[in-house]
């Protein structure tokens, strides 16, 4: 088993193009000998994104505080504490914050 | 895509013998088309507790809010917001509310 605290996990800049204000920790990976999923935790600071982009696999994500948007080809939907986001494989999609506080959610994706 | 609201998922008990004071709504599954991976949102009343078992999956654990312990056959550990529980195929486990508030934690399994 792993037991820790988020904060534990030390948390690093989103270098990609067309971020700005995004940080990530990894909170359990196939380093800590997980089979088949990846949690990480993700800060977006206010006027932050993430990348306006796609991708092969899926994202399962709960937003823990604080209020953004994701953004879909078709339609934009509203996030705040407790708001769960299904992104399929293959749907362009970014992460915003439009609040005055960090914008922290939890992202798993397949290993 | 999937947006939803945890409280616009109906919760239900969880009637495992051994378990007492435990809720589950599930928030994205294979009903959703979700490909690899399972989130459920766990809550566990004061002195309640899940089963103490084991099954050939693991869980990815992340606590919300609440004080509680993770068992395992070998030690116990602390919960509190923020905790992140890996237990892996095979191992005993289960999850008990030691405090005075609801324990809520998502937990995500393998398809």
């Amino acid at each position: 088993m792993i037991v820790r605290k988020y904060t534990d996990v030390k948390d690093e800049d989103v270098k990609m193009e067309e971020a700005s204000g995004v940080k990530k920790r990894i909170l359990i990976s196939e380093i800590d000998g997980a089979p088949n999923f990846i949690m990480r935790r993700f800060t977006i600071e206010p006027g932050g994104y993430t990348p306006y982009h796609t991708h092969s696999w899926e994202h399962e994500v709960y937003v823990l505080s604080g209020n953004g948007q994701v953004r879909f080809a078709e339609k934009s939907y509203e996030l705040g504490a407790g708001t769960v986001v299904l992104v399929l494989p293959d749907e362009e999609h970014n992460f915003v914050n439009i609040g005055s506080e960090p914008l922290d959610f939890l992202c798993t994706i397949p290993r």
